[in-house]
């Protein structure tokens, strides 16, 4: 971290800030200009805040260089981390999966048909919202317990793993043999459930929020790990724009820079960065060839009258055709 | 809401459709063009999933001309709300307050002696904050039960109603003697944190959130009066844009649109939305100019010392200067 | 296009309002509700404002069914658009080119360099600044005309087409015998300009504005088009967001979104979207997965010491790497 | 500005930097930390190109911590500046002007009647558009040459000064009694125009584009002022978000912000930011509340039949009533 001071600072104010600033443990380094003095850090910066320093009379700006986060930073984790779900099914370190099932689960029947339908055509692990965020308090809300106990049994049928989304730690019980709890973007920074989850021994599915950047995405993984589940799993699913042709503008650059700054697996969600099934398919095939290690899709066999977000999902078939043409750009990216 | 559907649809599928949407309970008025159907709908809209109809093959596009909000919709309470703290401090219908108080709340030293001062200057209510929501695990997070103790002791002895902030269902017992409940941008969709308020007969406070559109606010504000709990005061604290010299980009503008649609009071936060002290006087002023209810600012006796947002606090002294301006602008505006 | 009326318009405010639509060549089709009359419009509303409308007094709300673009529109022309450039070089209809070359030029020695390696490697045209508009007007702003009659050179000495960037109607002469002519993002909506690149006989590669959306992108491309010259090549380069890890945020759902609405051909830079080489090859490999029907990709013989955008480009070495890892994309995506 | 090196850069490379560094004729100051090493410049950075040196490859970060404009800023110039219209019209360092007329020139008649009726209001300045930017190739582009004549006429008849928009250079001619000639927001950054009003002796209103920053602002302030004009007057006009309620969001922070950065002055454009004739007043009052050093307000005598951008317009009436309330704010706010 790099502290500017203004000009003419008086040498008590700055001692002061400089003592301040050694009681978090870090070295400084002081560069005296003829216009302007520059502190530097040394040590771990992270504990500092810097919307504090900045906010300092005598202090012209404030630069970190090291982001603020750690346990989710690639510098001190060079290797990709693999979050290993169940023996056959895994994320990062080269493991690739493709997640799908409904939006909303809406009867046994449904998630059944779907289950053995997407399991053939290799998706790996089953998703299904018991519990769905809805922007009107009218829209359905969802099967609550018995849409989790719908999933479980076709857990139990098919063997494959399952997703479910959480949005209150009072829920938390019902997740138990949930294998992997995703936090939609709406909880994001939903700080006091990110820090229950922290005290699980269980995969979490990290959606970025609404307008989250890439840092606070990362900021949020670290509240989870600082617990220490250090299974993190982050997903991208579009962020908020001004354009309107598609619900969310998916940013699949963050897949790039994610695996970049950190060693965690990263999974891509066009169905709901896009918010129409047509645009899946070519935003699953550019997912895959830009690296990330995960595709989440919505399935539905009936996609017309889907409870929620039918819109925006594939028939069995259509995701067929797009698991194996993500597989096959899988071969040839290397 | 008006759908309009694609050309050459087979008279089942429309026949199909209408009754679907008749079936909630709203009347269709079928106008058949050379090129287009469009079916207009008549009556209660506000249950139909408009995500859902415009994902149907036979529909090109769908409008709502009804806003999705009903309790919160001035068109249905063409009054101002009054919501009422106390016998002396209520916002909306004519009422205006200041809130004024620390970020965080540090120690009965400092909360008495704030409290003190902007009551002095007019301030109607305290605010601090005993749970703070913060981007990173490692920084301040607040004293929490012992926040709230000291918010209290300030009560009794200034006679001034708190505000302060929840964070989690679960802490909910802690607030009980709080006079106004805030929720802050990051949970204004947390809609099970929402519900639960819904259940309560006491004011809350509700921030747009971070990315949040005017209609989302009233939305969450419907996931509490749909409860039924009406006293919500809303509050626009500023946006994300692509602009960095103001931590938030302040929409003023949106005061003017929620007095519009909305029969709730509306309140702005200057302090969190510029991010810095030296624009909080114009920002506020520039509030009570385009007639907000209410301007919440961030007062600190040290402000170079806070634990946390100190850049964005005023001195009591400078909190005094403003307040006497905003009560001259409020003078001169009608 | 539909106009909802508000409730208890006058008989001849309605009738005057039906007029002066029906005076733009437009039928209109009448259904009165109980409690709304809606208008729809049946023909080319194109030349319809609907700003204009949406202030009347008497009108609630009006909603585009058909988009305001025609000649850029598959709707009225739904076979791919091929805009050739040379009898080898094309693009659309399944023809796809690698452009690649300097952002700058600086000099002979440097183009002919990469030209050459560019070309071995599959690229089909040679792209270079001569123009170049830059934020601060002490920064390095190009060779001007001296630019021109470098990548002239490059022209003829290697048989590819070139494409470079124009700033002013002004320097219009100095483009006679470019094959391409670049429109900048920041000049996406100099409409005099476009106005002037429609009156030639010429490709015009049009990027999409710094905060453009998709439909306003198209709305310039109809500028060019309503002047007679249809060969108009679109092309994603990254928007603005609150994002800054990347300098831009490259929305590839565009490309299926473009493709869906126009039959244009549609180009990607990743390399201005995201603003550093290293996140190059996987914003290409998507690109290519996505369906794009070209990408432009910065080039530089030594990109330390490149005049400007140096971080953004890669090394000939790098560029044919990913030049043959796109091709292989291409071929497995049908 | 501070260039912070990776770990384990060599003393060659390292020596290379600095000497090109020193070349631009600053001065480098090293300091050599255990693990990093920084780089301080000091004296005129205004010429070195940040992104350059970002790119480098032995480079980890750069931070400016001066501005990159100079003459617009306020730091080498601490005094407002004034711009002087005529002699009883000016902007800045205490005078504010109300600007008002129709959105485009229609007629004679019309344009006779508006500045009539906003003169006896209190209006300084008239506009109207003459030259109109529409997204839309079939939307009605403005009276050009005609329109010019038309608000001559009416300058001559009232003697206000009159302000109008320049599109392109070629129009440059037309613009010469042209008092004030502003710079639309899509031509914020056509820098080839900047560079060309950078000649004249004429003050030039510049309006901040559609997604631009402050700094970006100022920067297309520098290529005027760059060139000699120092007459520049910068109008806030609202910006591009997600928000839909209005047509732009309207950053009124910006008028704080850019207050402290430059001595040049503010205007601030309600009508165009809201979209909405009804937000116009409640804007005006927050823009002057907050100091803005002027308002441009459209006015229309009958605004439902502008021939664009009606919806926005005030009738005379409205604007005299604003304006009033405009000036008891203004008296209010030392």
């Amino acid at each position: 971290m790099i502290i500017a001071l203004k000009n003419q600072v008086r040498k008590e104010e700055q001692e002061h800030l400089i003592h301040w600033l050694e009681s978090y443990g870090v070295r400084t380094h002081i560069s005296e200009g003829e216009f302007q003095t520059i502190i530097g850090l040394i040590g771990d910066t992270t504990r500092i805040d810097t919307d504090l320093i900045s906010g300092l009379d005598i202090v012209e700006s404030v630069t970190r260089i090291s982001e603020p986060f750690k346990k989710a930073n690639r510098k001190f984790h060079p290797d990709d981390t693999v979050v290993r779900v169940t023996d056959q099914v895994a994320f990062g370190g080269g493991n690739f999966q493709l997640i799908a099932g409904p939006c909303s689960v809406e009867s046994e029947e449904q998630v059944s048909v779907i289950a053995r339908a997407v399991q053939q055509s290799g998706a790996g692990v089953l998703r299904g919202g018991a519990f769905k965020p809805r922007t009107s308090p009218y829209d359905f809300q969802g099967l609550h317990e018995e849409g989790i106990r719908i999933l479980l049994e076709a857990k139990q049928r098919t063997g494959m793993p399952i997703i479910t989304e959480i949005m209150d730690i009072g829920h938390l019980p019902l997740f138990e043999e949930v294998d992997i709890i995703q936090v939609g973007a709406r909880n994001m920074q939903n700080f006091e459930l990110l820090k229950e989850l922290g005290r699980l021994h269980k995969p979490v599915l990290l959606k970025r929020g609404l307008a989250n950047t890439i840092k606070e995405l990362l900021m949020s993984a670290e509240y989870i790990m600082a617990g220490g589940n250090e299974q993190v799993i982050l997903c991208e699913r579009g962020i908020r724009t001004y354009e309107t042709y598609t619900r969310n503008t998916l940013d699949l650059s963050a897949v790039a820079v994610l695996h970049e700054l950190s060693h965690l697996p990263v999974v891509v969600d066009p169905s709901h960065a896009t918010g129409a099934a047509r645009y899946v398919r070519p935003m699953s095939l550019a997912a895959a060839a830009c690296g990330a290690d995960g595709i989440m899709i919505e399935v539905h066999n009936d996609p017309q009258h889907a409870l929620c977000d039918g819109p925006q999902s594939l028939t069995p078939e259509q995701f067929a055709e797009v698991a194996a043409a993500v597989r096959r750009v899988r071969e040839v990216i290397q």
